[in-house]
């Protein structure tokens, strides 16, 4: 049950937009450069930067939205899950590691970074601009997540909606209405 | 000392909007929209909101810019250095004490809200809107603080700094060039 009355039937991040048009510009903006806009890292790395960081925060909504992207990028949800949960096991390079170990400690707290936690990714072959985009893509998803469940937002549990929107998004980003066929109405 | 190579003589997220400009129009735009376009939140409440959830994350750039900038529009350091402490105990209105109870919950996590909290800022006079703004902006700062601490950035502790640079913010507001004459350079 939402805290404040957000449009129904939408999902998520998406009723916060719609309720407050002003804020939704630059809320859509970040996430459009910080995880489709050309980088170094891969659209599917950034993803699964936003999905672990949404997962340590408990933010379902957030976890499943950008797990679901992420899996549909890679092709792969098993892998995917493996990532989120555990990236110190997972399939993914020394760099990813590192990259993800750092994302960690940022939703942890910025006082959490250490220099060995920056140097770790640095060895692996993270440049300072990866180093950058992946504090601020955790900072960030801190936002996101304390925005979505600090007001309650409606959060779905069929995985099929998750996967539906995720090809959306991968294939026309993160603008766009924030109403559209691909999210079943609340019931 | 900084994790990256910022730009020096830049304090804070100055640095990292100057060292990430991709990045810094979307940061920036949402900064005014939330601390300065018209709002029913006066522009002085809402920075009180960023100060306090900044000082609880023990970001002192944060902490101390918005606080500056909170005590350029009420006249008063005294006033908000009792506030960003404790809002319980300081002459505010029971509206932004609760306001600002909320925005402590959304600093702690998105999970961490009850209710009762958004029941008792209701109860005060708090519209959707305030609740939902304050949401944001408690939000948006768990990000901010991240990001300047999670990448180590130049921290200047002299108070006259912060005083200079506040008149700025207020006068011309969150957006133009990161570097001006009223931040002194580093030594």
């Amino acid at each position: 049950m939402p805290h404040i009355a957000l449009p129904s039937g939408i999902p998520g991040i998406r009723s916060l937009l719609a309720f407050r048009p002003e804020t939704a510009g630059p809320l859509t903006d970040l996430a459009n450069v910080l995880l489709r806009a050309p980088n170094a890292l891969t659209a599917a790395e950034r993803e699964l930067i936003a999905a672990h960081v949404s997962a340590r925060n408990q933010c379902e909504f957030c976890h499943n939205s950008h797990a679901a992207i992420a899996a549909c990028y890679l092709g792969d949800e098993a892998l995917v899950a493996h990532v989120v949960r555990d990236p110190e096991t997972a399939p993914v390079s020394d760099k990813m590691k590192a990259l993800l170990a750092l994302a960690g400690r940022v939703q942890e707290s910025g006082k959490a970074v250490r220099h060995d936690d920056v140097a770790r990714a640095r060895n692996a072959g993270a440049t300072d601009t990866e180093i950058h985009d992946t504090v601020l893509i955790a900072a960030a998803f801190s936002m996101y997540n304390r925005y979505v469940d600090g007001l309650g937002a409606w959060t779905p549990d069929d995985s099929e909606g998750y996967r539906q929107r995720a090809r959306l998004v991968t294939e026309h980003g993160y603008a766009g209405p924030p109403v559209d066929v691909a999210q079943p109405a609340r019931g």
